[in-house]
């Protein structure tokens, strides 16, 4: 790929103001978007840094300028990175093996909060945030209110920006890149790993900055697994390999889901992927601005359930996707959202049955008269003699 | 690789057993040894499991069976893999998009300490546990003591048994092999992630798993970067080019570091880089069983000052390595460990002085009278005509 998309110097900026003034309306004085190295979009999002080994966090505090917070070993590395001018050092965002680092001499939280006095700070990652540096600012800011403020970045977060949709329309065009080459290599007796380290490759040498996730390739025994990762099992004929595969451009990750077999398929699992290829294909007509979430879930599980394979859903038929490959909000039966033009989702369609499953999977951009589809090829059952 | 070392089922059983009599001399009735994708050591290290999109934790309590606690979607990618027979899903481990999963009905953190009563709680993973779900242990057991359990865990992790040795050394071994790929196919003008696919590629197709960490490539204005990730910079002549690999076997991380210069070296670079690679060497003779982390430091840091480059340290010489490529502990001029036998490091000297850096690094177990390194290859400074 010659031109890679990226997010401007300006949209970095102008996401670090509208937060500010989302801020005030929650009446925060402080915002910490925190980040570890497999949760970067937080951190990604305000700054382009994506922390490795140590975790970071972004303090935003309206009426001044934002500051990075890293550990003490990545000063060079997020100098190169960041789009936030103003890095700081602290211990707290150091990495797991715990070093002392002896001669440096770091702020505490109690300098942060001397130059950004905060009643109420809210943090971005909840989920995640250590309780160990939640004490601490427990410890140093007496008396504040410390809340939960995922619902004031996911409001930006959640519908795309033309960039945004550019970087997620390259990571597709990748990821494609990726699965042609495992189509074009895959054979028995290749491992998972193998299966996945042709993707890999295809994908960092086709102008993927990293994989959105670690590709997977499931196969056999193993394909009944939703989350996975790839395994020495050999792949062999007549059984389900299903490979999930996806790039990272300029932070943003894609995604497809696709099941293969090789050689002759046994006729029984006919019907049960192309149930999920039409119910793939199904929710993505399905995803049009002023669609209902829970609607369309509704019509999606019915639409599977008619086809005698309900008791094969393990979730909602879409989820969010932006810097995460899966990222909120998630399609469900009780989701409240109604999609809007410029929300991103990956269709994501697992179905499994005893010790048989498999994925298809592709990204959309929700339209007002139909879905932009991030990637659609070989969305069939792909049979490879 | 044909012989893929790995850790026996009996060796997982009796971690947990040995942990359950540490456990009973810290007074500890429960204990929960968190992990998340970035950071799987503590789960691994007791189920084999290393979780994905969602986070875990291994519960013992000493007297019962030990449990895998799990988020909702990955209970086939678990059941799977896990050495840990029971397995139990738990919403507080769900992954970031925070689906709801409507239709499922999972246990509750009282369901938990209904069956395993606890005064007094051991947390290991300490720095990365959640408040979230701290939060949700406080209320579930009222009263209970919730403790760092790190250092229960660490004293087992720190001595490595015949299997991690020989896991370990395969890791080594295939990082080798990346290296090797990477030597011969690197030119000018391939960009940062191109060269790390190469390296990636080479891992997965000899036998590891997965790499131990993102390789990185890091070129001219980047070399700087102790931590990094490769960018699509191109590569050039003249310049340094420094790439950290390492594979990962069985759940155990090695790791090379090797600078790399294209065509002619300029003149003031070759003493900086040899003193790197005589610190690395220096480093290696001297983690012998007896020898005292702290004295190693002050020799090695010693050793790098008199030659005049004391200003481009920016850590200690050595850390743990394992499961994590950098695990607990950092040797550093305050660390109190004396080294044992059986302890594994790995041995990185990074330099970085103005805008230009690099890295030696190679793991070593530590022997008696000589440490068994655990790679070698081209440890030198690399010119490539």
């Amino acid at each position: 790929m010659n031109n890679i998309p990226a997010i401007s110097n300006e949209e970095f900026r102008q996401r670090v103001e509208k937060t500010a003034l989302l801020m005030a309306e929650e009446k925060l004085d402080l915002l910490l978007a925190f980040s570890t190295e497999s949760e970067p979009a937080n951190v990604r999002y305000y700054s382009d840094y994506w922390p490795s080994f140590e975790t970071a966090a972004v303090l935003i505090a309206p009426g001044k300028n934002p500051a990075l917070l890293i550990g003490p070993e990545s000063l060079t590395y997020a100098s190169g990175r960041s789009k936030i001018e103003r890095i700081i050092r602290l211990m707290d965002f150091r990495e797991s093996s715990q070093p002392n680092y002896p001669d440096s001499k770091l702020p505490s939280w109690r300098d942060i909060f001397a130059e950004f006095p905060a009643r109420r700070i809210g943090i971005a990652g909840w989920h995640m945030f250590p309780q160990a540096i939640y004490a601490n600012l427990v410890e140093a800011a007496p008396g504040a209110e410390i809340v939960n403020a995922d619902a004031v970045v996911r409001q930006l977060m959640i519908r795309k920006s033309p960039a945004e949709l550019d970087c997620l329309r390259a990571a597709a065009k990748i990821s494609e890149q990726g699965l042609r080459a495992i189509l074009s290599e895959i054979k028995p007796g290749l491992t998972e790993v193998e299966v996945a380290a042709i993707g890999t490759n295809a994908m960092l040498r086709g102008g993927a900055e990293a994989t959105g996730y670690p590709v997977w390739c499931c196969s056999g025994s193993n394909s009944n697994q939703a989350i996975s990762r790839p395994t020495h099992r050999k792949i062999g004929t007549g059984e389900i390999v299903h490979v999930s595969i996806g790039a990272k451009v300029s932070g943003y990750s894609a995604s497809i889901g696709r099941p293969i077999i090789l050689g002759h398929c046994p006729a029984d699992l006919q019907d049960f992927i192309e149930t999920g290829c039409a119910a793939e294909n199904l929710t993505i007509s399905l995803m049009l601005s002023g669609a209902k979430a829970a609607d369309v879930t509704r019509q999606v599980h019915g639409f599977i359930r008619s086809r005698g394979f309900g008791d094969a859903i393990l979730y909602g038929p879409a989820h969010g996707c932006g810097q995460m490959e899966c990222e909120y909000p998630f399609v469900e039966a009780n989701t409240p959202l109604v999609f809007e033009k410029d929300m991103t989702f990956m269709v994501d369609i697992f179905l499994a049955q005893n010790s048989r499953g498999f994925r298809f999977e592709d990204g959309v951009i929700v339209g007002d008269d139909v879905a932009e589809e991030l990637s659609g090829y070989r969305r069939e059952f792909i049979v490879i003699d």
